[in-house]
């Protein structure tokens, strides 16, 4: 059961002009729903993408940067679930391209127009033909209320699916944005991966859209962890299709661009937060900002060295406002001349520990009750600078090493 | 149930000459065991110290590297459980120079020749008065074969006291090295820290002793990871007494401490693999050896990754030979030009990956067989240059969870 996430119904999740999205059954795997989500895009969209780091990164990743590199224009994404065509060798890419050359065909565009994408299990060759069959299946499915299906099947091992929408105006023209997410570890047993996917209707030109989709990425899906693992398939690409009736965004001065970039990062936001909801055995969401620090990167370091200690994770899990192990991951986050005198913490809006000591207003049981909540707040003030950042997580439970020893099936 | 370690018995643990040892009750927690350990050292004995890198570390350390400053001339350590003073200011700091100014009244040596420590809860005021109404109680107590009591008092989370000893010969002259060591989660709920303290008797002067305990730290207690995270008071103390009867070792290329350096690394290694044998919840020891390496430092890296991901951990306690899950952990390991191509592993003698992708020769049924075992090595050679690096760690399992999440008690 996720932490506070419900999915959209299907008449939330509003169509975006220039979209429409086909589902089929490939039977990936052995099971009887669909798992091929072709997503067609009308003439003249754009897309932008931000990919795993992970050295060994997934054959589809390598193909989606070689054909985004090719120029941004794009027709199309093919995605499976069942199988992340990752360890696969040149084979695997190549079976990344069969997939494109199917889509290419059936749309009549060029196979660089199309960008595949694939979850599911590591080191298994790509059913390739499962996923040629589908795709005449999904070309006849094409719809732009086809958010709730493909939300649907590209889900692995999430509980529930993800998507959001929003719409707004800009100088008076109507502009609307939808995304889907799955993702439940940052990378799963069998099932890896988080892939996020948002589409726009508004007009944004040249590297302005790559700029973009970093600068989203940078504020949703990267300020996320689940258990510390980056996936070999991690991506998530921003489209967009210029058919709103407006001139194309080209400058990033453009005043129109704040009010887009707002309405798309809290999209992208809501995803990635779903996605740690629906976190493996999750009970607790956690916000943790970390200020006052010399730079942004210093406070992401403490921000994750919190968010990723097991020890602080079970006592989260445990509802056990453990003092030590939080101020521990402090002192573990790789800042080496910090003064641990001059730190302080708040659980909500509790002083825990004030210039590196105890506070003396602290009583345990004002933390126990904050402990107790399903969403809980932590700031760290590191008192050296300006700088501020923010992660989102959740605790580590029985239900994380349940689900994640169980033998891959 | 520690995997596959048994303490030693009073026998076993030699007497080191020129070190007596005291244990007495303190009551720093509510129970009943001895919690405060004294280590007399006679006069000429030599100390040095391996201590924590965390910023937030504990009072004794701070202190402790004060009186290592002043000189090596160490005539006691005094030791508590039951409280870290850690996270405690200058108050705590104050405490841990009362207890070493108790030792030195009883001892009549100079405040700065006592070494403290502590292990225990964190953020809460040491009992000072209970510590120096126990010296008097260790130094009654004090025998050479005080090392059976003092194994059993330094104990937290420890399922099993640690210890262990060895004789050698140098020159026709025999020497003793005997060694105790606490710890069971690199920091555990409310009983901190990792405690390691290796008495030789023979001779090693200056800055050489240095050198040696950073050595065999560095082959011992750093190559160690449960949790991944490092406490507030980690400490390695090396001894040496020199009652041994030859001339003083003074220079680097005395050929008599190649001997003396492999003698301790063996005891150092035992009492660090004890550590991780006696892991929280752990079911498996597993050794991960990564040769191919540029340099030591990228090696470390892929080891630590692989060590510390939930995922490969929660794995191993599910015997699950998860291919994905190793591979990913190796492409996460931030070494930027690594090519996946050049990657393989090994389960034990079970070639896994070869070249980047699964083996063709794999099957199965024999990377289960080898992760059924209670002692695992995984070996990954990363094909780009001659260097190495070993970790040992432990799996993550049901009984972490449990034993972190309990409440402080």
């Amino acid at each position: 059961m996720p932490v506070n996430y419900h999915p959209p119904t299907p008449e939330q999740l509003l169509p975006v002009a220039g979209v429409t999205l086909g589902t089929a059954a490939g039977r990936i795997k052995n099971w009887s729903r669909d798992d091929v989500i072709l997503v067609s895009l009308d003439q003249g969209s754009r897309a932008a993408g931000v990919f795993t780091r992970n050295r060994f990164c997934a054959a589809p990743v390598i193909v989606c940067r070689e054909h985004l590199a090719n120029g941004q224009i794009t027709r199309a994404l093919v995605i499976n679930a069942g199988n992340a065509n990752a360890g696969t060798g040149q084979g695997g890419v190549d079976d990344a391209r069969a997939c494109c050359a199917a889509v290419a065909r059936a749309l009549d565009c060029a196979e660089y127009e199309v960008l595949p994408f694939s979850t599911g299990v590591i080191m298994e060759r790509l059913p390739v033909e499962r996923i040629v069959a589908a795709v005449p299946k999904c070309v006849a499915a094409l719809s732009p209320s086809g958010w709730d299906a493909a939300m649907r099947a590209i889900m692995t091992t999430d509980t529930v699916p993800k998507a959001a929408s929003c719409r707004l105006d800009i100088d008076g023209v109507p502009v609307t944005i939808t995304g889907i997410a799955k993702g439940a570890g940052m990378i799963a047993p069998n099932m890896a991966t988080m892939l996020g996917f948002v589409a726009t209707d508004a007009p944004v030109e040249g590297l302005l859209l790559g700029e973009l989709a970093a600068s989203l990425a940078a504020a949703s899906f990267n300020r996320i962890t689940i258990d510390g693992d980056t996936s070999t398939n991690d991506s998530f690409v921003l489209v967009a299709t210029g058919k709103a009736a407006m001139p194309p965004i080209v400058r990033s001065d453009d005043p129109r661009l704040r009010s887009l970039h707002d309405a798309l990062e809290l999209v992208a936001v809501q995803l990635a937060q779903a996605i740690v909801r629906d976190g493996e055995g999750a009970t607790k969401f956690i916000t943790i900002v970390v200020d006052g620090g010399r730079d942004d990167g210093e406070c992401d370091r403490v921000a994750r060295a919190i968010a990723d200690s097991p020890l602080v994770k079970t006592a989260f899990f445990a509802s056990d406002p453990n003092l030590g192990r939080i101020v521990c991951a402090i002192g573990n986050a790789a800042i080496e001349d910090l003064d641990p005198g001059c730190v302080s913490f708040w659980l909500d809006d509790v002083l825990v520990v004030a210039d590196g000591g105890r506070a003396v207003s602290y009583r345990e049981e004002d933390g126990k009750r904050v402990m107790e909540q399903a969403e809980i707040g932590i700031r760290v003030a590191l008192g050296r600078g300006g700088a501020t950042a923010t992660v989102w997580t959740c605790d580590l439970s029985h239900g994380y090493v349940t689900i994640n020893a169980d033998y891959r099936s």
